[in-house]
């Protein structure tokens, strides 16, 4: 018996998501289906995010336990020929029977990309939110520096099932414009229900004028959902990469 | 009566083409529906470019008549309320009864993508042709000046109807890489039927080294579509502009 890690990529445009539902397919069911497939025994993955419907991932992790006899390292190759062309495995290889995506320390990095034009483009559409109002990316960089740091993020969270805890850290949050497309690179150490969407939300509204810089400090200190801005959609989001520290080496860089 | 001209963007992936066909959906199809329930009439468009299927716009061109009283400029966002979110009407102007989109001198300029990385991206998959082996983008380079200037052009060229001359005038052909995505930009004064997509198959084999550079040259020499490269994949290409020189300014630059 060993344990393989997959560093999963795909498009979520066609995907409830990543967990198993009962109402449309998942990224997880279509893994389940090949790796069992491939191994000829009945397998479940453990994903580390389980990313909302719509969302692309680039490096999202999974593990599963199996009795087969490939390579850890083969298992890359052999799932890609079964996965379906908007799910690819970039990496895998074999780790200690206790890893686990989740239950350890990770830093995780996501990127929201806009489209700030007059006119949507069609090619852009599933991989970008279009706005058409100009965006001061200067002022979106001023107030996403307010986030940088160890804060409660009870603005940023849809509220769901009870979490212990709603303070977490970012390391990193940077607005990078490159032509027409404008982009939130953000790193932290863990991120709440719906957390980066509604960050991207809010700082939309910092962008097109509706909201000073200076207000999102006042959002983060009010710890209250409400006074945020709304979630921004699910297609300009990505799942750039998952780090373990404890590991102490990064196992796959996109 | 008037006559409007609109520049038009798609993203190909779910359309038989441009050219209306029985067996499938095109984007002149879905143009004519949205023109004519806009102005009430039975309307037809006239296209500059019929795209192949799977092959996306960012600037084809298209007219037609109409004895609507709507301003030429605001059939852009009045269409655009009524197509579906794959085409996009960028701008729309009204030109003189007798402006034809390709009776005409015209510049066309087209991108073909490949992603060059060990593994596909799925979110990229739509829009570029997945290489697995190292590029060499000096070599493409190369290979791609001997294609500028006034030649034969029959050895990229499907053969198809019969065309008064195969003889075209490549203005420029460049190879630019952004991280994983190699890009060959051409520009010219007319293609001939899959010309731009067998351009690209053939650099493709010199960028991987199955032809020298100096071979590209020979290809062009032999005038014998039998001895250039395959025609590479719909999905790489996308039409970036069509340029009007006797109108003596530019419409619309993406």
């Amino acid at each position: 018996m060993k344990r393989v890690r997959l560093f999963v990529s795909y498009d979520g445009t066609n995907y409830c998501g990543w967990q198993i539902q009962s109402n449309g397919i998942t990224i997880e069911e279509e893994l389940n289906k090949a790796v069992s497939d491939l191994c000829r025994e009945e397998i479940a993955v453990i994903g580390a995010s389980r990313t909302d419907s719509g969302v692309h991932a680039l490096g999202n992790v999974a593990v599963f336990d199996t009795n087969s006899r490939i390579p850890g390292e083969k298992f890359c190759f052999a799932l890609n020929q079964r996965l379906p062309d908007d799910i690819r495995i970039q990496k895998s290889d074999e780790v200690s029977a206790d890893w686990h995506p989740r239950y350890q320390d990770t830093i995780k990095t996501y990127e929201y990309c806009f489209l700030n034009r007059r006119i949507p483009d069609p090619t852009r559409r599933l991989y970008t939110y279009f706005m058409y109002y100009p965006m001061d990316v200067e002022k979106m960089q001023q107030a996403a520096d307010y986030l940088v740091g160890e804060h409660d993020f009870k603005s940023f969270c849809t509220p769901r099932t009870q979490v212990a805890s709603t303070v977490r850290e970012i390391y990193d949050c940077s607005i990078i414009k490159e032509g027409d497309i404008i982009c939130m690179r953000v790193r932290g150490n863990g991120f709440l229900y719906n957390m980066v969407r509604i960050i991207a939300g809010t700082l939309a509204r910092v962008a097109t004028g509706l909201y000073t810089p200076e207000h999102v400090k006042e959002i983060l200190e009010a710890r209250d959902r409400n006074v945020a801005g709304p979630k921004a959609p699910p297609q300009g989001l990505t799942l750039i990469e998952i780090e373990y520290p404890q590991d102490k080496k990064i196992y796959f860089s996109y």
